[in-house]
């Protein structure tokens, strides 16, 4: 059983937990075995959107298959 | 007045911020001088339970007494 | 177009996501290009004050002006 | 040439140096051309697992095709 | 939208600055959205090379197809 | 003789020193007395420009007036 | 369900697998529920011993007893 | 030999080096088998003290007794 | 009760504890609710003076008015 | 007594404790005194060599001669 | 084969480039087998030179003789 | 100019102070030019000594000759 991880950055105009969410649920639509995932860094965009935009990086861990 | 921190990683089935009071509450039900806590780290299990599991690694700073 | 960061501190007795958005509104008071902020830290204040404080130390970048 | 860095964990039931050459045996599977990796990680698994499992987190180094 | 992060690692005899160009057109080429770099290392590279070879390992920002 | 550090992020069409020079150069418009610089990350925004846009974050360390 | 981290440096003349094991074999004496460890730092001692002494400093997880 | 690390703060009135001995002293009082210590963080207390109380945070390293 | 954190260098030609009290005078003749300081380096600057400096670069944490 | 650090890269197409124990013996060689090394980084080499090159960077500390 | 890494710091007036050739240059001169440099930090002297000095610190890597 | 950086760890069993002085007095007797150290580490000694040990583990920057 060998893990791989990737990281992606998920967003949400609510909560550091939606913007969390959002990555993880992104993740589990192509990949069937997402064990666990890790905050990097949360941040928030205010310029470029209107309202705020809670911003989530995070590690995700998935089995590879054999 | 001396501090001491110890480690804790509490768990939430709803969000950072309960997994992190999780923490909080066990470190209080032993200690009578909790006095602050730091945010280590955040993660979120997927593959070994139901639904999700918000997770927060915390460092827990009590006073040591006489 | 440069940039300038500093580092504030948010607080709560809410939850991190208000820490860190109390920081926001403060910058936004008294500057009036925010970008966006990252989150160096969230902790809990516990025994200066009643119930528990979440607090987000963040960087806020904004540009300055010409 | 350009390398892609990706992060594996492998696993054993021996040792960390088996652990290591888990994840590399894995990405020598499906990659032609495994330059080096590094050690991001070492950990055991104890609780979940008969015995221990010796876990290694890497990230591997491989020249993209042209 | 949600981003993902790679890692690259481009070469150039000329400078950073064109090690980093390197890992982005890379990049370009088979990713359509890609939004921002950041780099993680400089390296040069003297003994396997004739002169020298200034390596730019990035991480690689770009938006995922919904 | 106290010295006072502040973070700037310079830009530049052109490439990484440039974009150091570029925080550099709006520090010394303001601050008499500007000593040295660290380089705290390099990036480069693709997305929302046209062309590369190389970024440098730089603290700039400069003395107080007494 | 709430972990507790501690921190132990095991030791052993033969190899870094052994330390850690060694390191393992002592929070276990003790502690009902490890669950896993992380190496924190490997080391060797050689002036205060004869031969070699391999070192794991290691972070050990267990549950806490409700 | 098993080491075990633990993290105290210390706090004097006059210096960082009294600081720091403030947490070896209180580890001695009730630990017999001190090996050393390492610093993690300096910090001054001003707000909430008459004067300034100078901090050592410190990791205590000690033997564990068979 | 928002704070905010600015990076000072004191300095002394006694000592690290005299470097720190000196960024933090400095703090205190223009600002008036600091709460409390944290060092990021030591430093000793030997070639461009006589004797020796000892520099302490700490961030200042105050409390912005309302 | 002072002592110095330097850094070695040891290998060794068995083991990663092999490796750090090729630096050590590099360093006993032409260093009289010694006293302990602590592991930087462990590494793979793959693609120059027949098989795999495990490599260990370690910093040696030595008491320096009066 | 056994790799010593010695911190060298290269200066230019020019460009980070060059202020990492300059190092790397000068471990040429006494060194026959410089394998490779990594770059530490980049960072600009102002205030005590004419103009700017690019300064770049690098470790150099190279090959000790058997 | 180049300078180079080696690390040395002097003690006392005064002080932090007079423990990075003691590793810049012995820099001093075998260099010319010492220009400035940084701290890398503060520790104490306790188990191996009468009394205590302080130790600073220092990076002392020195001017290479032509």
């Amino acid at each position: 059983m060998v893990f791989k991880k990737i990281t992606l950055i998920g967003q949400s105009t609510e909560s550091f937990d939606a913007a969390a969410d959002d990555a993880i649920d992104r993740a589990e639509e192509t990949l069937d075995n997402v064990h666990w995932i890790t905050v990097e860094e949360f941040g928030v965009e205010v310029a470029s959107v209107e309202g705020r935009e809670y911003q989530a990086e995070v590690e995700v861990a998935f089995e590879l298959e054999d």
